[in-house]
């Protein structure tokens, strides 16, 4: 293991550090080194390339690299990370680029290697018995869900992306989506993983352990780091039983405050059941109706508050057939919607009766970044609130904004307290125009006030790097500092992502 | 913050340095400084006291501090820190004091003082819409138990200790127990923590979010540290519904692999409500019965492979009373069992038709380390194994241990291949005289070979040191080792605990 030393009273911040130069006056011998290991044909030098992994999925964030190796085991990965150190160049680990936070390109001053794991694609091992099921990095999350599909099992992690996005992207970001609500980030889904740490050791923890209690947790470090502590190459998952019957519901609710007794009162009948629970103001669900084709609202009278809810079960009672031929599970969620409309917390509700209506759903909820962007500039936040005050931020930012000509187009996953919380123009305004940096600062006050997160699920990358500055608890980024620079002390592991410079 | 360095090609491993000195000749000034934090009545030096203290439950191990602060509030614990940090003095934090590895004492050869939370036993805050709960770390388990019911909630993290072990060490144990098949382990459950970290820097993350990926996993490196990266003072934990029906089951199954096919089954046909699986082989039900009076073995005929099954739900229809007078779930899990008979997988099954059988079949599970205490001298060992090779690991060690007239006495969480694995002397064999080591070894060479865990849920301590080194992964031990030295420089945070020296 690479030697280091510690002592007080004194610092030299690898963050601070100026940019590594390479060792080496010509990248050729590099680059060369670099095929040596995973052979030519997997080396990209060609600008045409060098430029379509150098700019990342929202265009707004780009860097050019020396090249892009793409390794196709874990030793290869091992080697291109030590020969990186060897040389002093910067590494940026990426997947399958459909990160939003500028997390997966190389920053600018500093010569990058590209490691894609997308060659790494293999799903090693699947477990039925004991429902794991083990995969590389490469994995397109998609082919995974196709894989434990054939086992009757589903990998439940699920958003936009997931036909093109990646396992290790998945885990170095602590992929969210919709049904984190019953089944957590993709942190609560790994036992284990596989990684290569900057100095090129390989550390692993494959073998699917429920329990493990070996010393300090360095899975969970190295999930949600970004690339900037290790390059993860393999992780192993919990699967889960297929569910047999879902009930997919769109419901108005009287108040925002009151989704939270609607929740409960959900998990509570049902046994936790509940698999999504995604909040759509009525102005969303407007702007998706005037954006998208054959989207129509699915209730006669527009929710204000509006909710598409999912929930599961793998139980045989809850899929039977019921004389009148409605489903059972359908039915219990209707009765329970109905005692929240007698208890007028609920307005209206419908229930879909076929895949189709259920798809139209869907549908809808998965057209809101489209939507938005056809509706026209916008500022996107990605941030959190415990569930109690989730209502208090929404109705003190609407006031906030409209008097300024702001205009939120928000959803949410409402069950995390996670937002989605975008700002555009109200009719009538420019854009451009809007004091936009008054509304942000005005929105980052108020998680700050009622203990929010600036980032629920998207991570930080560079688009915000400040804002880890300004609202991070200083205590918690001193500790990162501290387990940066000791497991990456030439910073060479993604740099300038993750962990603000001081 | 501490200021530290990083560079390469040179090592003074803070693990492996000569024991702190404090840097004042008399420990008195350091008391009466701890006294000017904490209270005078509230710093313990008499000998009974640090006697007591100084001893940990198992008798095993043992370590006189120069005295026992008792803070009150997270900066009287920051103070002390800074305190031992200024004066050279190991720290060594505790609560329940209930482990069983040798965590919770000071080491020998350098001065510490204990830093005992109890006092700190308030529970701060109870959300019942979101479902939280933010507790000190002197709150014993019990007692969060029963403020959850309070609002006809749980706090589900349940084994023997819970009427005197405490929060603070439950996390920084990463405490297991009986209900984490279906609730996880103590991780699973929190939301967050407040923590002192070595240099007296406070990091607090309590507002209960359930998501943000706002940085490095400081929460998780946290818990399972056993006190040796900080001191945790507070965390919020997630509670949920409290079960309106329970069918608590004792079955007697085919063959020790057939188990997981009795688990899926019932955790598909109950939607995941299985709380408790536990493994009782005839050997111990018989050896309970002989040493606890009272206890009875559950089926007619004694089971060689025997599960104590629990299963719960929140949902009003599984607590439906049918005609027959039966509840609804206790006959779904019959009839799931029933099935399992006709396939000749389970053999025999009780169910408990009252609070009493209940009670009764709990008593024997709860009865395993009094019986096997009464039974004899014998070695236990904590560990984990892939689902698929418990089946496979107990075969081998019967057959190895039987010869040698070792008697294997064991349980086993077996829904999370936790085994308790104990081994005693078989009848007309003297324990002493037993080839123990060997047993040991052929042991870890099996858990290495099947991939398993030599700590599953009691932890390292001082008892496991010498495993860590001899068979955890050398990668993950070396980052450890980063980790520690960077957060812990002076390695004053309950040094000699499961981080071995090189």
């Amino acid at each position: 293991m690479r030697k280091f030393i510690c002592a007080k009273d004194e610092w030299r911040d690898p963050l601070n550090t100026t940019p590594n130069q390479p060792t080496h006056s010509s990248s050729d011998d590099f680059t060369k080194a670099c095929a040596d290991i995973v052979g030519t044909q997997h080396v990209l030098t060609d600008p045409n390339d060098l430029n379509r992994y150098g700019v990342d999925w929202t265009g707004q964030y780009s860097g050019t690299p020396i090249a892009v190796a793409r390794p196709d085991t874990t030793e290869q990965v091992s080697d291109l990370v030590k020969l990186c150190g060897v040389h002093r160049i910067a590494m940026v680990p990426v997947s399958g680029r459909t990160g939003l936070c500028g997390g997966g390109v190389p920053i600018s001053g500093q010569p990058s290697l590209m490691i894609s794991l997308e060659r790494m694609n293999r799903i090693r091992a699947f477990d039925t018995a004991a429902r794991t099921v083990t995969v590389e990095a490469g994995v397109v999350l998609e082919t995974l869900h196709a894989a434990a599909l054939e086992h009757e099992l589903i990998f439940p992690l699920m958003f936009g992306a997931k036909g093109s996005c990646m396992i290790g992207g998945n885990l170095s970001t602590n992929a969210g989506g919709s049904n984190v609500v019953r089944y957590g980030n993709t942190r609560d889904l790994c036992l284990g993983i596989e990684a290569v740490m900057p100095d090129g050791t390989i550390v692993t923890g494959l073998q699917g352990l429920r329990k493990d209690n070996t010393g300090y947790d360095i899975k969970n470090l190295l999930i949600g780091a970004e690339g900037t502590l290790g390059i993860i190459t393999a992780a192993v998952f919990k699967v889960s039983p297929k569910p047999a019957v879902r009930a997919t519901a769109f419901v108005s609710v009287q108040t925002l405050s009151a989704t939270i007794d609607v929740l409960n009162r959900l998990q509570d009948r049902t046994g936790g059941a509940v698999e999504a629970f995604e909040y759509m103001p009525k102005v969303m669900v407007d702007t998706i109706c005037q954006q998208i084709p054959n989207v129509r609202p699915p209730l006669d009278t527009p929710a204000e508050t509006g909710l598409l809810i999912e929930v599961a079960s793998s139980r045989a009672d809850d899929a039977e057939m019921l004389e009148d031929g409605t489903v059972a599970l359908q039915n219990r969620v209707l009765e329970i919607l109905g005692e929240l409309m007698e208890e007028e917390i609920v307005i209206d509700a419908m229930i879909a009766q076929s895949e189709q209506q259920r798809a139209d759903l869907w549908k809808m909820r998965e057209s809101v970044l489209e939507a938005i962007t056809e509706n026209g500039p916008f500022y996107l936040m990605d941030i959190s609130l415990p569930l109690a005050h989730v209502a208090q931020f929404v109705a003190a930012m609407d006031a906030f904004c409209t008097p300024l000509g702001v205009l939120p187009l928000m959803v949410a996953h409402l069950g995390d307290g996670n937002l989605h919380y975008g700002l555009a123009a109200a009719e009538g305004h420019v854009f451009v125009d809007l004091p936009m940096d008054q509304v942000k600062a005005q929105a980052f006050d108020l998680l700050r006030t009622l203990g929010g997160s600036f980032s629920a699920e998207h991570g930080i990358g560079q688009s915000k790097l400040d804002l880890m500055t300004s609202l991070k608890d200083p205590g918690q980024l001193a500790v990162m500092r501290m387990i940066k620079c000791a497991i990456d002390p030439q910073n060479l592991m993604n740099p300038g992502k993750m962990v603000p410079t001081i």
